[in-house]
C-alpha cells in the first residue's frame, strides 16, 4: 500500500486530483474496500417494492446485494450468495420471493436471510451460522440506503434532514415513470466532481442556467432578487404547512457527505421542465406547483431533485476505474396514468437533457486526465469549492485506517 | 508466489474453494503452467483426422498444438509456432497438409516436425536442432489425448480403461454429426464442479434424472430395482461378448483423475434421448440396442456419455479467469445419413437440454462467487463427494513442486 | 524494473525478441516511457492543414497532442490536455479552431498555447505559467514529426536527407485521396519488423516482387541489370535536375533511425501499380512519370515510397500489448481531380495488397509468439539483416538511462 499511501501524501486540496486516481485499477480496488462497501449507499426507492417478497438487487463495492420487503413490511439487505457454493440467489435485477432460493441446489432462506432448507446438510452443521450475510439498510423519505460495512456510519442526520425534506412529496407512495440507464466510460469521480459545480453551466447548460438561479448565486446584481424571491417562497411554503427552515438560495452540502434544501424557482417557473410549467399531477399533499426545488444527496453516488409534480434522481454505481453505470429514474405520483396525466418525453425532458450533456463534458475531461502530461490543476474556489468538498471527503476515507 | 502458497494452504477439504481461485488472472497463469501444460487433455476424436495429412489445432494452457495424422497412420502433436520468427503454421482449426509450411518466410516441416526446407539458412546453423517442439499422443477408444510436458504422467491404465469400455463402440470408425461451441462466462472450475455432483440434478435436470438412475442412488427405496437391473444387464451383455468389468451402478472416478464406467437405464429406455428411444443406427458390431451407458471422463476437460446408438463428448478449455471455451460433440456410425439415419435436432435434444440447463446454473455461481462476502461453503458429503474429490486433486497439483 | 533489465539482457543480436516483449503490459507501458515519448514520431502531413486554425490531433506514448497550423503559416504541437482540470480541448480528430477553447468551463488558448481567458481565475494565480504544454515539431519534404520530449533528439540529418529526397515531389502542396485505417491485433514491433525485410516478399507479395527489385537484389543472376539500369536512371533524373545522392539499389537505412533513398524500377515500370502504368497526374515540377522510388522511413513508426505520380505513406500507432492502429495514406497532387485524373481504386490497389498481404503474415506471426514454447528464433542473415537493425536500436533505446 506504500504507493497508494504517497499518493495520498501528494493531495494538494484546492487541485484536482493526481493522474493514477482517474484510471488506475489498484486505487479502483481500494476504493471498493474504503469506501463503497464501508459508506451508505443509496440503493433504490422504497415503491419499487411495495408488496411483501418483492425485491430489487443493487451492487456495492462488486458485491451483489439483494433488497426485499419483508412480510412485516420492512426492508431487508442480503448479500446475495448463497452460503452453500456461492451461487448468486437472485439473477434477476427484480422479482417477486417469499423464500429466497437458490437455483443450483434449492437452499432456501428466509427474507431476513436465515437458512430454512438444505437438503442432506448433515445435523452436525449448523444451520443457524448459514444465513445470508446481511447488509444495513436505513430507509428516509421514500428512499432506501444501504451500508456493507460491519459497523456503518452514523445516519440519524441525514435521516432527519431528508425526512424534512421529502416527506411531503411521499415518494414512498409514487412510482417510477420512467428509468434511463446507460456506461459511462470515465470515473466515477469525475463524474461527482462535474456535479459539485456549475462553473460549467453557464455555457453547457444554458436551459438549466435559465430556469434556476444557481449560476446567478455570486452576482451582486441577482443577489438582492435571489433572497427577495426566497423569502417570499419561504413564506408562502411556511403558510402551507411546509417545514422551511432547510429552505436556502444554495444548495450547498448541509452535512459532510450529505446535502438536503429546497431552493426557490425565478418567478414564472414552477417546476424543472423546459418551459417551466407542470408537466405532471402535483405529488402528496401539495395544494400548489410551485413547490421550488427540493435538492438531496449522498456521497459518493446519489443526487436528486423534486419538485411539486416530479422527481428526478441519479445513481452511480463504479464498473471499473474508467468505467461508471448510470442509473437516472423520474418519479411521478402513483395514480397518475401515462398519456392522460403526463408525457414521459415531456417528463424527462429537462433533465435527461442536462444529463446528457454532462455526459460528453465527462467524456471529454476523461480523455484528457489520461494523459501522462496532465497534472492537478487549480479549482476556482468559489466556483468550484464544492469539488473541494468532494475531494477532501474522498481523500480523508482513502486515507483513513480501517 | 508466496500468496499462491498461503491461498493453497488455506484450503479445507470438504469445502469449496477460497473467491480467488474462480476470478484471480495470476491462478489462472499458475494454472496453465502447473495443469494444463502438464497433464494428459482430451485434443478431440481420431475420425476428425481419418487421412495422413489431415490436421486439426488444439490449445493446451495457451498454446496451440497441431495433431495431425502421419503417412504411417500414427498421430502426432506438434507446437504450432515455427522455429524462425514464431508465426503459427496453421492459422485454421483443421485441415489437410502433406507438409507444413509456414505461411511467413515458407519454411516446411515434416509430419513429424522436422525441418526440412529454410530458404537461405547457413549451413552452420543446425536444422535439426530447429524442428517443431513435440507434444505427446496417446490414442485409446477413438479419442485422441496430448500432454505438453516434458515427461508425461503415466497413461497405460487410462488406456486399458477406456480401450476395455469405449472400442465396442468404434468411436474411431464414427463420425461427428454435429458440434455445439460456446463461451461460458465462468471459472473453468466451476463446471467441472458442476459435472461432479447430481445433488442439483433432481431439480435442475428433470429430464436426465427420469432417463437415468444418478439421483436415485442413495435412496434405499431404488437400490433393490438398481442392483438387480445392472445385474441383468451386466449378464446380457456378457452374453454379446461385451467386457463387463466395468458395469457398475455409480459412475464414480475410477482412477486419481478418470473415470470410465458402465451403467444401465432403468428398464424401457435404451438410449440418451427425450424418450429413451433410439435416435441413430447402432454403432460398431453392437446387435442389440441397449448396451447402457459408457461413461469416460478425465481431469480437467473432458467427459462423455456413449450409447448403443451414438456418442456425446465434451471438452472444455480455459481461456481466461472467469471465461471457458466449451465444445460439445455428437458421433454417430460413419455411414448413417442425416435426414435417413438420424436427425441432428433429436440425436443432440437430451444432452444438449443438460448442458444448457448446467450453463445457467454455473452462469448464476459465477455471479455469486465473485462477492466479497462469499467465502468456502460447506459440500453436503455423500451427494457432493466427487466434488471433493476434483477440488483435492486440483490443489495436490497446484501445490507440487514442478 | 528488475525484470525488464533482465530480459533486455538476455537478447541476442540475429535472434528475435523474447516471448515477454510482444505481449506485456510492463514492457508496453516502458515503450510509452523510453520510446514514444522521447523519439520524432510521423504525426501527419503538412497538407492536412493548409489553413491557419487548420489543426488534428494525433497520439505520442498515450498522450494525444493537437498539431495546429498558426496565423504565420507554423506548425506547432500541443498537448491536448485543459490546464485546470484535465479536460480534453479538441474531441475531434480534426477541426478548425481560431482559439483552443476548452468545452468543460471554456478556458481558451492561442495556437501557441498560451492560456488567453480562464474566467474567475483569481489574479494571484500566474496566468501564463498555465498555457498547455507544448510538444516539438519539425517539419520537412511536406511531413509533420513531433516530439514529446523535454529535449528531443538531433533532427537535422533527417531534415537534409528527406529534404533532398521528398522536395520534388511537392507532398506539401499535395493532398490526400484516400486514407485506409484499421487495428491490427498485434505488437507493433512485429508490424516494423514485417516492413524491415523482404525475405518473405518472393511468396507473400508476388505483384510486388515483380514491380521492384527488392527480391533479387542477392542474386548474382541480376546483380548486372540492376546496376545498370540504376546507372541509366541516376543520369537522367540528373538531366532533369533532381538530387542523385541518393539513388541506390538498395533501401537500407541511412541513419540510425531513419532512410532516405530513391530506387530504380526495372524498364517498362513507372509507378507502383499492379501494371505499373501511371495512376495519377505527375506531381510537383516532373516532367516524366518515371522517378523511380523516394522511399523514406523512420523508427518507430513511419515509412512512405513516393513514386512520379502518387505517394502512400504509413504510420502506425500501438494500442496496446497486443494491437496497433494503422493509417495509410494515399497522396496525389492537389489539383487532380478524382473520376477524372485518377480513380482511388486504381491508385490504392498495388500498396494496399502489400498492406493486406501483411497484416496476414503478422496476424499469423502473432498467434505463434504467443506460445509457452516459442522462443527467439535465427534471424536470416542478409535477408533479414535489417530487421536486426530495428531491434538493436530498439533494445539500446530500452536499456538507456533516462
Amino acid at each position: 500500500m506504500t504507493n497508494l499511501d504517497e499518493l495520498y501524501a501528494e493531495y494538494r486540496p484546492g487541485w484536482t486530483l493526481a493522474r493514477p486516481f482517474y484510471r488506475d485499477g489498484a486505487i479502483f480496488e481500494a476504493e471498493a474496500g474504503r469506501i463503497f462497501r464501508q459508506v451508505w449507499l443509496f440503493a433504490g426507492h422504497e415503491c419499487q417494492i411495495p408488496q411483501a417478497g418483492d425485491y430489487f438487487t443493487v451492487e456495492a463495492g462488486g458485491d451483489s446485494i439483494i433488497v426485499i420487503r419483508t412480510e412485516e413490511g420492512d426492508v431487508n439487505a442480503l448479500f446475495n450468495t448463497c452460503r452453500h457454493r456461492g451461487s448468486k440467489i437472485c439473477t434477476e435485477e427484480r422479482g417477486h420471493a417469499k423464500r429466497l432460493v437458490c437455483p443450483y441446489h434449492r437452499w432456501a432462506y428466509g427474507t431476513d436471510g436465515a437458512l430454512i432448507a438444505a437438503r442432506g446438510l448433515p445435523a452436525e452443521i449448523d444451520k443457524s451460522s448459514l444465513g445470508l450475510h446481511r447488509a444495513h439498510v436505513r430507509l428516509t423519505g421514500g428512499l432506501i440506503f444501504v451500508c456493507a460495512a460491519g459497523e456503518p456510519p452514523d445516519f440519524d442526520s441525514v435521516e432527519a434532514e431528508f425526512s424534512a425534506l421529502l416527506d411531503p412529496h411521499d415518494l414512498a407512495g409514487a412510482k417510477i415513470a420512467h428509468t434511463v440507464e446507460y456506461e459511462l466510460p470515465a470515473n466515477w469521480k469525475l463524474v461527482v466532481e462535474n456535479h459539485r459545480e456549475c462553473y460549467h453551466c453557464p455555457t453547457a447548460h444554458k436551459e438549466y442556467s435559465r430556469i434556476h438561479y444557481d449560476t446567478r448565486l455570486s452576482s451582486t446584481a441577482w443577489k438582492e432578487e435571489i433572497e427577495a424571491r426566497t423569502e417570499a417562497c419561504r413564506t408562502q411554503w411556511a403558510v402551507l404547512g411546509l417545514d422551511t427552515e432547510n429552505v436556502t438560495p444554495t444548495s450547498s452540502f448541509t452535512g459532510a457527505w450529505w446535502r438536503a434544501n429546497r431552493t426557490a424557482f425565478p418567478a414564472g417557473h414552477v417546476t424543472e421542465s423546459p418551459d417551466g410549467k407542470p408537466v405532471a399531477p402535483l405529488m402528496g399533499e401539495f395544494r400548489q406547483a410551485d413547490m421550488g426545488t427540493a435538492r438531496a444527496g449522498t456521497y459518493p453516488n446519489f443526487w436528486m431533485h423534486a419538485t411539486g409534480d416530479h422527481a428526478a434522481t441519479m445513481r452511480l454505481t463504479p464498473t471499473g476505474p474508467e468505467s461508471t453505470w448510470m442509473r437516472a429514474d423520474w418519479l411521478v405520483r402513483a395514480d397518475a396514468v401515462e398519456g392522460v396525466d403526463y408525457e414521459v418525453e415531456r417528463l424527462i425532458a429537462f433533465s435527461d437533457r442536462v444529463n446528457r450533456e454532462d455526459r460528453d463534458l465527462i467524456l471529454g475531461q476523461a480523455g484528457g486526465v489520461s494523459s501522462s502530461r496532465y497534472a492537478p490543476g487549480p479549482l476556482v474556489l468559489g466556483d468550484e469549492s464544492r469539488v473541494q468538498h468532494f475531494l477532501d471527503w474522498y481523500m480523508a476515507r482513502m486515507k483513513e485506517t480501517l
